[in-house]
């Protein structure tokens, strides 16, 4: 009996991660300087608050929370994140899901027959690519430029899509601090984005996993909020956060926003696969929100993080050539450098293992047939600061030589 | 813009829980008996040692487990599994999953293509039927008798199914004290299931939610354990357990034991779904089983349920009348209520509400077609003692009164 198959023809036709056999490579590896990751710092998870949490929840409510509980998610939370919020919510616009990526499957298990399209920035976060591909979805990515996606490519791909009869069902987009780009969506690019997708009848699935990472600037208002707040619709947008980047990804802690006609069916779907959301974990995080200590700790990361972003801005100033763009964030964890010049990173990633740095190559944020190659993403959250300085310095001068070969 | 209109076909065909809509009936009410629920009594959670673990390990290991961890499970978490099984088991032959239903929901993302088919005991775990169906999967139920599943009724709907073409992928059993049977499948059924199954080269897939909890005679070896230890087969049984009856389900912690062949594909979806299994939980369960607590506390659990047992089986005895045929389940939370007489317990369902006590009808525990209507379920882990006698007393008068009546 040969199991491979019997393998259904999702699991059959399923990518392994590529990104996951080059970091292989890098692991263990005395001295690496690691720009690849995409892991918050433990030194932003609250332990000591989390404890006293997780005690006082297990004591005061164990038959409670150890019990099944709804599978739309703890009321408790779900109180406390509608106080929390910027848009009035309903308590049936609210689901809690096991991380942003359980919220993002089940907005697509809604929505996807196989062979509809789903649009999404390029690059964007390979972890929603692959999930989408598996969902028998054909993936389509539109090039941004430093305000978020191009509008008139994203408008004229629609058009072309629907003259050959092709159903697109959502856009998919990280409006704050993208990963991998760390680019913020303008303001004006978001109001015409969704009266473009009002206009194209298309809805649009907002992920915001570093919206609340800011260390400079002006926060700008999210999708949904700009959707519900100014433009009274209440369908066009549906909102993922997360708490990975904030209390812990070991948590799985993370909701969707929408409208309740998509939330029901998004339950049904949760009801089958995981039953509820995780209960004493689930009251953690409301007590968190509700004792009043998420605000202050969120003060706390973006002073952490602070540092590395201006270091890494500072050494990619100082070092880079003049030849290699890099975007300067304002927040979240991610920098994407790129060149108009004829430098592949995917075939640089090797050489510049051996000098003990590693970055992710830009192509892996591509769906499949969009690649591009003169790119790569920089992780600064993971790195010391001196290790920002050494590696940058130790990845430009490559970069130099690379060029002065062309 | 109609947000029904976007739905996938799956998400359209879904069909709501009767059985939430049944109980929605009975919520509430006071003095309700209810004998309808599949909850654990939270008096079996082990509430003061869960605390003193989730305080030990969010202290001690926060760092790493408000990390994000290994998509296939804390390696902790599976060396204490490995020590507590039967079976011998590789690192890469086990998966953490976020729930029983979660594991079976990856197991049938791994094989099935719509259209292709998943053979049942008849009647079934309801909850196992919907995913599977939500697959676009054919699910088919056989009968059972006293000892498990009909193996002659299964081998010849499996020629009848063959000889028109159709793919068979799975047989789905649980076969220590069955939900909704409270059944055991005897050791001799057991063998000659797996020798049927390698025969007609179709996996089994078993659910071992309440095997632990048994309050009299001897435990029968799992299907697993045979075929791993008798059989040299690693690949025609895969099995799923749950710490949901053990621990609390709050929690939503198991675990699946296969061929890693089939844990590899299972896990590529677990990331998808949800990334990794929550990582403080999993190393609060391996610490309560590597600190040896588990075994205690099952003890425990046996003690508390026995007498609930003995008192649902011995009201039966005692006031059902003799056309009502019942299981005497050995253990498990569940008893199971038949008449050959044309009694249709779903009709019967409001009636016995207005008098205070509910069930589940024996029809919901079918897939769709295979429904049968002179049969109910009982759980007996939710009411008390003095409720079990009062409520089967009810029960027992209301169906004496309709049998008079035919």
């Amino acid at each position: 009996m040969n199991l491979k198959d019997l393998y259904s023809k999702s699991t059959a036709g399923m990518k392994t991660s590529m990104i996951r056999e080059m970091l292989a490579q890098t692991k263990g590896v005395p001295g690496m300087i690691s720009f690849a990751g995409g892991f918050p710092s433990p030194a932003t998870f609250p332990v000591n608050t989390l404890n006293e949490l997780f005690q006082e929840v297990v004591t005061e409510s164990g038959s409670d929370t150890l019990q099944y509980g709804a599978s739309e998610g703890d009321n408790e939370l779900k109180k406390a994140l509608i106080s929390w919020e910027n848009v009035s919510l309903d308590t049936d616009e609210l689901l809690i899901t096991n991380g942003a990526t359980n919220g993002i499957y089940y907005f697509t298990r809604t929505l996807i027959n196989p062979g509809d399209v789903i649009l999404c920035e390029g690059p964007t976060f390979l972890g929603s690519v692959v999930s989408f591909e598996a969902s028998g979805a054909e993936v389509i990515s539109i090039d941004m430029d430093n305000q978020g996606i191009q509008l008139d490519l994203l408008e004229d791909k629609i058009k072309e899509l629907k003259s050959i009869g092709k159903t697109i069902k959502f856009f998919y987009t990280i409006p704050d601090f993208q990963n991998p780009t760390g680019i913020t969506m303008s303001l004006e690019r978001r109001h015409d984005l969704i009266k473009l997708m009002q206009k194209e009848q298309i809805l649009i699935l907002e992920d915001d996993p570093y919206g609340e990472l800011r260390y400079s600037g002006e926060k700008v208002k999210s999708l949904i909020e700009i959707a519900r707040n100014e433009y009274n619709d209440k369908k066009i947008v549906t909102t993922v956060k997360s708490f990975s980047k904030i209390l812990g990804p070991g948590l799985r802690m993370a909701y969707v926003m929408a409208d309740k006609e998509l939330i029901k069916p998004m339950c049904s779907w949760l009801q089958k696969v995981i039953v509820n959301p995780e209960g004493v974990t689930q009251r953690v995080v409301a007590k968190y929100i509700s004792k009043g200590y998420l605000e202050e700790h969120i003060k706390s990361i973006r002073e952490f993080y602070k540092p590395y972003q201006v270091a890494i801005i500072d050494a990619l100033t100082k070092y880079m050539p003049n030849e290699i763009e890099f975007t300067k964030p304002e927040g979240g964890i991610f920098i994407w450098l790129k060149t108009k010049k004829d430098i592949n990173f995917d075939e640089l990633f090797s050489e510049i293992v051996k000098e003990k740095v590693c970055y992710i190559p830009g192509s892996k944020f591509y769906p499949e047939h969009y690649e591009q190659y003169n790119c790569l993403r920089l992780n600064f959250s993971y790195p010391t600061i001196e290790q920002i300085y050494d590696g940058i310095k130790i990845l430009s001068e490559k970069i130099q030589t690379e060029l002065s070969k062309l």
